[in-house]
């Protein structure tokens, strides 16, 4: 699994920033690409013959709370309220550490498949996660998701939770398990939990994810409570500013649109959850024209229902071109850079591109499959044609996690089992 | 490949009209599902072990132009009118007739890797599409696509291309392929080409397929042709009838839906191409409310970029909740419904249904995969979690074309690596 360097061989390689569609072999050693180019002639631990793929950064999840897989179509075609309060809470209430564990492992091997890397999720039980991480062998960023509702004792149980999930994951010391600081929403975490998370980030140096502008009643709630919107209640207590990762961003105004973009914030665009659950529109056109960092993320498996970037970026294209009514409103190169490049800035990683010095974070899609050929625009094949399950191969910071479609690192079957049991009893 | 009788042994069955998830053996004699219950004990020429898959009707794609897999990736993010006369027309006058072939050989592979047994398809060289689709072993309703443009020379040679066609099919006398007639659409068709077309479907008791409502410029064109809307003049002609299968209907007015409905026509709703091209939303609503039969199309590869009528389910019932913003304004009964049972009703097949008596037009899904897991929805599953690819088995009219995800009929690597090395070189 671990390879001190691996010669990736003869692939098609969507090279650098302009995604230039180029022959050559990829060099890795350590974590990090240290070459580009044809006939690389230099000894390497693992070669692996690519001539028939597309080689391609892998993708970024910027928004996910991946136990829910569990609650994959627990809940379907109900509004928003009914789906959490009849559904999805009381199903989460009872979820144990073992559930968390075997969830979120399922979750990894489903993101694995479908060419994600680097995943930022935001749940409970975050240690199981991190454990999942570990064998896996993702990169995650780990926030439990603090809810206070403006109770006191309940805060300072969310801030004794995020103390002890950022210990642990100091003390874990890992190379791919990420600590982030992670309060639920404006609606659902106080005044005072917003600004404690706020100095938390400093004293850290932390980044941080939280839910946004999903849906209309949070802004009014919100416009009740502090006569402002969410925005500059983020800006109020000190996070708005680039280590913010902000999920959906749905009904941002233009003047939240442009503080985030001064703020250099990163927005985690999730249209599938968006679509299915009827919240809305994200504003991309808007966002993109005042150069926010837009990144994509999936959500949680119960609103999508699916972990899967490739599908992502499709309806994220699609859903602003019918909007608009306008097929050129976004550019594949915007929505592809969303699923990688944009997220990596957000988490302050140089990867998201394959060039050289960049973290050998690397799909492969094996192109002998019908619906991918033939191959005219490379980026309209990933985006339109490509779905989860053509990525054949992963490497995360230069360990080959996934090859010919099989995990290295995890008894996948067994975990596959485990769910098909309960499923089909 | 042909089996007088197949048994599938022990599969989750989604059973009947209502969709009961039933664990049970589904036995197939010729063409059509004889029994399905628990424990069939009777001999079969072929036994499949489907214990740990999903047992589903396959799916119909109500509209495409198969060969367009060719054009797949040429024109990415530009509006209709350019789309077509810089990129698409272009292309398609040179295309060959062995073009044709291929193309549509590589499409009815993909097809059938997303488990689809049947679609309608209007091009040109048909007689091409006819040969793939007996090869590979799919059931084809293949359409001359007549243009004349008010052109009465041009009209001449599209009857006889018509006639030909007809004649053609009729003596090759197919269990697969069979005729439809296609005028391409009520704006690229003079009103004598639409009521010579209606005059031959009364004659050869033929269906008829055409594209309708697709943009709001086709409307002003009609409307100030004919003073009318273009259904009210497919009404005069004499082809509103239940033999139509209209693409498209994206701006329908509430009086069309109203007289689509009581004609008893089908609509093939094409998410994808409607929301890459920009075109519009299908007044999904409407049209179930005034009980018009709804099916679901890909249309051409280069507008999607898939044949894969899973993603074209996901995203119809998505598209929908999102622009309502009710995520319970299409129920997952509905959108399965349109991708099966619909279809088949437009074309007057006793298919679209796991039930005895119903044509054996069948897809097995293997649920081995970690995105399918846990199934707490069947529905949900398969149409916002399976995606081309996950359907292993396809069995069409009785005869098993693909078996573990590798077609039976037709050498697939043959065609892969052709379309594979204009892609790569």
């Amino acid at each position: 699994m671990v390879s001190l360097s691996v010669l990736l061989r003869g692939g098609l390689v969507l090279y650098g920033r302009d995604y230039k569609l180029t022959r050559a072999d990829v060099l890795i050693e350590g974590d990090k690409i240290v070459e580009v180019k044809r006939n690389i002639n230099k000894p390497a631990d693992e070669v692996l013959d690519v001539s028939k793929s597309l080689v391609i950064p892998s993708f970024i999840n910027a928004h996910t709370h991946s136990p829910m897989v569990i609650l994959r179509g627990l809940a379907e075609d109900v509004p928003l309220m009914e789906w959490l309060q009849e559904y999805i809470w009381p199903v989460e209430r009872k979820l144990r550490r073992k559930d968390v564990y075997w969830g979120s492992k399922l979750a990894l091997i489903e993101m694995a498949h479908s060419g994600t890397s680097t995943f930022v999720d935001m749940y409970f039980h975050m240690e199981e996660i991190a454990k999942a991480t570990e064998e896996v062998g993702l990169r995650a960023y780990l926030g439990y998701g603090m809810v206070d509702l403006d109770d006191e004792e309940k805060r300072k149980i969310e801030m004794r939770e995020t103390e002890k999930l950022y210990e642990f994951i100091k003390k874990l010391d890992s190379s791919k398990v990420n600590f982030i600081l992670a309060p639920h929403a404006p609606y659902t975490c106080s005044f005072d939990c917003l600004r404690w998370v706020s100095e938390k980030s400093r004293e850290w140096n932390s980044l941080v994810t939280i839910h946004l502008a999903e849906t209309q009643d949070e802004i009014k709630i919100i416009r009740e409570k502090y006569g402002k919107s969410p925005v500059d209640v983020l800006e109020d207590v000190g996070l708005l500013n680039e280590k913010l990762i902000a999920a959906h961003g749905i009904w941002l105004s233009d003047e939240d649109i442009r503080k985030i973009s001064s703020a250099g914030a990163t927005i985690a665009h999730c249209p599938a959850s968006n679509m299915k659950l009827g919240s809305g529109v994200f504003p991309m056109k808007k966002a993109l024209e005042n150069n926010v960092n837009v990144a994509l993320g999936t959500d949680g498996a119960a609103s999508n229902n699916t972990l899967d970037i490739l599908r992502e970026m499709r309806l994220a294209s699609l859903l602003q071109k019918v909007i608009h009514r306008d097929p050129s409103i976004v550019k594949s190169e915007d929505i592809f850079r969303m699923a990688t490049l944009n997220g990596a800035k957000a988490l302050g990683l140089k990867a998201g591109v394959i060039a050289e010095g960049y973290l050998a974070d690397i799909a492969v899609i094996d192109l002998r499959k019908a619906h991918l050929l033939p191959v005219n625009s490379p980026l309209a094949s990933i985006i339109f044609s490509a779905r989860g399950g053509d990525v054949d191969t992963l490497i995360v910071g230069g360990e080959i996690v996934m090859l010919d479609s099989e995990l290295l690192t995890v008894d996948e079957e067994k975990v596959i089992d485990k769910f098909l049991e309960v499923s089909v009893a």
